[in-house]
């Protein structure tokens, strides 16, 4: 097997040394690269898109080159999960997703298929594939999956939301059919995660987007439940687990089988490394910093860097970059990460 | 001066003794009701009927016939500050609210008036005065504002949004500007909270709805800070602070002059009474569990009112209702909390 030359985001995920701090950053293949635009100008269809290998691994390398991060991520949408699964959806654009049926009855959820990633995802494991080409073993690439709730959160609410009430209330009046719906889910994304770490994925992360609008006790029998199941089968690689906005679900994440636990730019950096002693922490630095001056993206970010300290970090954002943040400074912020001297004496 | 018959709510906020846990709930008065329903359509433009004070006491009434809540909150809108200082904004139906100028520069900023309530919030004060005389001194009577950096984010960014990165971005790069946009929104609101006072409103409630996105030291210097001022201002009545999505100010709020702090359904609510031991709390129903069946409506309720104690405690959700709420359900859960017998031997 060959070795990464550039192998330090998987080495800080094992909680082993490295020599300086490592960097990616979530969205980091995206609109705010022109050369990013350039290419989606050719694909008026998002979903034509990322079917569309050659295409998505061009986007995926974009980041490497223009801002030389430590990983490349795929570049794809937690989405296809529910389509893989039989449920059909549109990007709109500017608006997000629409579930031209949504899930609304026990019969709509029997209907869904186990995804066969091999059969209905190839486009993603083919896309790893060729950017694993690409890379040539210069650094690691990412994969990753939608949790099981926030999936179940789309295709039960139908589109994006201010308060999921519709997916929300499924938990309340549906426990069993909702706890139905969300084992199909992991099941499919467990078999999705393996076949991209098949084809290549190095680690994978899962997104729990919407972890934040449920009450704890809920958290954990809905979301957490099916996340603890995923980590337990993903043996193979490194995982991430980036659940946005449940600080109150942090002490319970560190008993997760995941090697880094993400966090968004609320959570207190001490207190959440007190909460999970025994894990690798990504983050969490907040994405309209980078609207700043330099200057203060500089101070921000090192007093980011020396609360996180040397060990087990992993550096990146809250959430992800927004489509209007100059690329420049974004370049600008992942050199100081990794020009910071922490006095590596691990 | 009269004295209020059930003043529960008042008894509860001041830490006194209460019979049995006094309740009121966020958008009690709206659409749940159907005839709030009727009464809007009336009305299809909801700034004319929020300037219609007559239709204002209607609306604020009607919870209290049909749910028994005890408290009235008076009907109007926290965006009526920001227009009062000069910046005029649309209520889009199904959208929320719209500036068609939103604030962008500091010569925008200099423009704004600080609000003079008794010339251009009559409208507000006027429904006060008319809802008081209706009560006739049965329960209290709320009055309410948007928190200023919840005020500011609406001004700076124009409309509502998933991630309000354009008023985000004012603080990292116009921190001074914000200090004074944020400076006249809090001396209008001081204002407006005194002229409601004055008017009758017997408490007030400080709503900081967007509290939630910023990361903590910020929400402590743009937030906290002027929430602070009011509630050293306003002396007359008590005042609850409601920080949705604030978890991590828990400990700074418990120092406000404020007499109750409301909480979201995601804080846990022993961790809530440690952190603020000195203040009444309110809170902390989940909206979405009023979908549920009444035997598991009545299961939480209990469950949620032994967690709270009998004692300096408002009984509210954690957030307002939803619209399709069935008005039933909504009924049930204000008499299971009103016949609880929580053993007072306070």
């Amino acid at each position: 097997m060959n070795k990464i030359k550039n192998d330090l985001i998987l080495r800080a995920a094992k909680g082993l040394k490295v020599e300086r701090t490592p960097i990616w950053l979530m969205r980091q293949a995206g609109r705010i690269l022109p050369e990013y635009r350039a290419l989606r100008e050719k694909f008026p269809d998002f979903k034509t898109y990322i079917k569309t290998p050659e295409a998505v691994v061009e986007a995926t390398l974009q980041p490497i080159k223009a801002l030389g991060v430590d990983a490349a991520i795929i570049f794809s949408d937690i989405l296809v999960i529910p389509e893989a699964m039989g449920l059909n959806y549109e990007m709109v654009e500017k608006k997000g997703p629409y579930f031209p049926k949504k899930i609304e009855t026990l019969a709509d959820i029997e209907k869904l298929k186990i995804a066969n990633p091999e059969e209905t995802l190839s486009y993603v494991t083919k896309a790893i594939s060729l950017t694993k080409n690409e890379i040539n073993y210069e650094i690691p690439l990412i994969g990753f999956a939608g949790a099981p709730w926030t999936i179940f959160a789309y295709m039960t609410e139908g589109s994006g939301s201010k308060t999921f009430s519709n997916a929300r209330k499924w938990l309340y009046c549906n426990p069993e059919y909702s706890h139905i719906l969300l084992d199909k889910i992991t099941q499919s994304t467990i078999l999705y995660l393996k076949a991209q770490i098949k084809a290549g994925a190095d680690m994978v992360q899962i997104f729990d987007s919407w972890a934040g609008i449920l009450p704890p006790q809920q958290y954990f029998e809905f979301s957490l439940k099916y996340i603890t199941q995923i980590c337990d089968s993903i043996t193979e690689v490194p995982i991430t687990v980036f659940a946005k906005d449940a600080y109150f679900a942090r002490a319970e994440m560190a008993k997760l089988n995941c090697q880094v636990v993400g966090l968004d730019w609320c959570m207190d950096i001490a207190e959440s490394r007190k909460l999970i002693p025994n894990k690798t922490l990504q983050g969490n630095f907040d994405p309209c910093n980078l609207y700043a001056s330099k200057e203060i993206i500089k101070k921000e970010a090192e007093k980011m860097l020396n609360s996180f300290g040397s060990n087990r970090y992993i550096a990146n954002l809250g959430h992800g970059l927004y489509p209007d943040i100059d690329a420049d400074k974004v370049k600008y912020f992942i050199e100081v990460v990794q020009n910071f001297n922490h006095d590596f004496v691990i």
